[in-house]
Parts: C-alpha cells; structure tokens; sequence
C-alpha cells in the first residue's frame, strides 16, 4: 500500500482547500489500479469531493454549514468549538475514490476539498492508495 | 479492479433510485471476496444506505434535506443550485459495503440508493469492486 | 479478506459508543498494511469518527443532531422513527480508515463511534480489513 502524509496549512476557521494537487502527484507513482482513500486525522476538519469550478459553491456550502452548525452558547464542551465537530460529523473524514487505468473517477466538475472548520491551523491529510489484487479478478 | 459505470435518468429535482439490482448484476462477475465501492462523479447528486421497506422513509428523509438545505435567495453561486451542492456534502459521494462469501454485507432493510438532488438529469454511477488479496491474510 | 461482525447493546435512544477496543483487538490479527472498513447494517444507526478525549463533544453533537432532526409529526414513515434515519444519512454507515505498519492513521484525539439513533437495541458491526496487495506497489 502506497502511503503520504500532505502538510497544509489553513488560513481561516472555515476554509475548503483543493487538494488534488497534492493527489495526483501522489498517484502519479501508483499502480494504475486500485482505491485512493483521502483520511483527515483531525476531529475539527475533514473531507469532501464537490464542485471546483466556481469557488461560490465552497462559499455557499461553509456559509450554510455556518448556519446549519453555528457556534452555540449551550456547547457543553469547555474548548468551545463543538461546532466544528458536528461539521466535521456532517463532513466525514474519509472520502474513496476508484482509480482505473491511473486515473481516478472524478467527475469533471468535482475536485476533493479538505474541509478546515476551526483553523487557521498545521493540519494533515493522509493519502493511501489500495492496488488492486487483479491476478484475482475473473 | 473490476469496474463498470452505471446510467441513470432521473425523473424529478430530488428522488432516490434503489441500485441494488444494478449493483447485484455487477458482483455477479465479481470474485467471492472484496470490496464494493459505488462512487457518485457529480457534485448534485450523492449516494448513501437506508431503508428500503417503506418508502415514506426516503421521502421524509428528502423532505427534511429540503429543510435543512432550502434554496436560498442569498446564495453567490450564479447556477442558483448551491442548495443541491450542500445535500451533496452532507449526504457524500461514495459508499462501501464488504462483500463476504459473494454477499455484501448489508442489512436486512438496507438498499444503495443513488440520490438526486438537481434533476431530472441523465447521470451515471461508478461501481468498482476491490478483490481481496487473500494469499496474504492470515 | 479478514471479517469479523462485532455485538452491541445499546442503552439510550441516542448515544455513540467508541469501538476502537474491539477494532484493536480485530487488527490484532491482521496483516500490517491495508484498509480497515467500519460497516453498519443498519438504518437507524451509523458509524463517525470524532473526538473521545472529552465526551462532553459526543453529548453536544448528539444534542445538536436531536435539533437538526427532530421528531416530527409529519413524518409520513408510521414507524414514527424518520428522525433516525435522517440523522443516519447525516452520519454514514461506513468509514475506511488506512492501516500502515500495523497501526490505523487516527489522529491523536480521534475514535470510531458507533452512533445509536434509535435504541436502545442489539445491533452489529462489520468490521472488514483488506489487506493490501503490496506484491504490486511499486
């Protein structure tokens, strides 16, 4: 199983940063067969694939996650940022992408965001990359 | 990697399609055990798991998204659709489910649906089954 | 393809139990890299992973998820329970977690939460591991 560990550093408490960039020069030296899974190790920041072409979407999303999740006075949680957790459930942490002939799946309008809800911060994302056993496929 | 894409019409501007038939069709030629991955490739339609019994449960589900995810007047992105892109982002774009023994593992009231969110539109569904690599577990 | 399927009692109408005990012991067995995948066969119930150093953050997202869907009397599904199977969209019933040299990547702060919406219950857990075809990574 190929392995990376992508650094980034956020530049606000809410930001969408596009990060296949940082995916295709890792797939570049992946069999060209198998599943790319993008893992955030981090309980306030995750992962989603959505639209790149017009940077309103991500605008729209975080504006509207700010209203779905805002920050709430009632948070039990002395560090105060429970808010970024419910997003980060909303969110998830992992996406999979199908790899097939060293390309992988994406729609032409979609791109993977890693989703920061409480920055700015030094985050990372964990990039895998599981080949395919294919002597094993009929 | 066995891999095929999967077409679908849909018929309103918010509907879930049960794809497990094309799904079952598609592990047919799939080896006993592994991995299916079903991956959405647009950015207003998503895909996940759930009941499949009654169909008021996918009904009331679209109607809440409805409400949590409202269009709204004051969205930036032009195409006026951003609500469809937040259902995405909070429903996801992929979903895996482990094949043992040529069953996946799904529950008793559990089906795939595939989950329109800006139709009707013609769309399409990756399906990629990932073998086990068996010679190696213990 | 390593499998194991995982017994839970559940306690309360909504509640989240961390599961990394029994993925421990699951991994304990299992080759050193691939990946391991969290699978819940239910409709009412999901599987997230998020903090567990305080549990204050699980009561708040529990909380928060009971105000973005709560019961309501014009849910169409007679079982009265649309409200957990909302809240199992928002949630997911699978997470991918890559293993690499014997250690899932969590983060320092994370856990895999099973996530009750609507118990108490018996449930299960899949919990699959797919080792990785290394014989073919460059």
């Amino acid at each position: 199983m190929l392995h990376q560990t992508i650094e980034l550093n956020t530049r606000a408490r809410c930001q969408f940063i596009d990060v296949m960039p940082q995916v295709r020069a890792f797939l570049a030296s992946a069999p060209p067969d198998g599943l790319l899974v993008a893992y955030c190790p981090h309980t306030t920041a995750g992962v989603t694939i959505n639209e790149k072409a017009d940077p309103d979407v991500a605008r729209d999303i975080l504006r509207h996650l700010e209203k779905l999740a805002p920050a709430d006075p009632a948070f039990l949680h002395a560090e105060g940022n429970s808010d970024a957790h419910i997003k980060t459930l909303l969110t998830g942490v992992s996406v999979q992408v199908p790899v097939v002939g060293g390309k992988p799946l994406l729609g032409t309008w979609q791109t993977l965001f890693f989703c920061e809800y409480d920055g700015p911060r030094q985050r990372r994302l964990e990039l895998a990359f599981l080949p395919s056993a294919e002597g094993r496929s009929r």
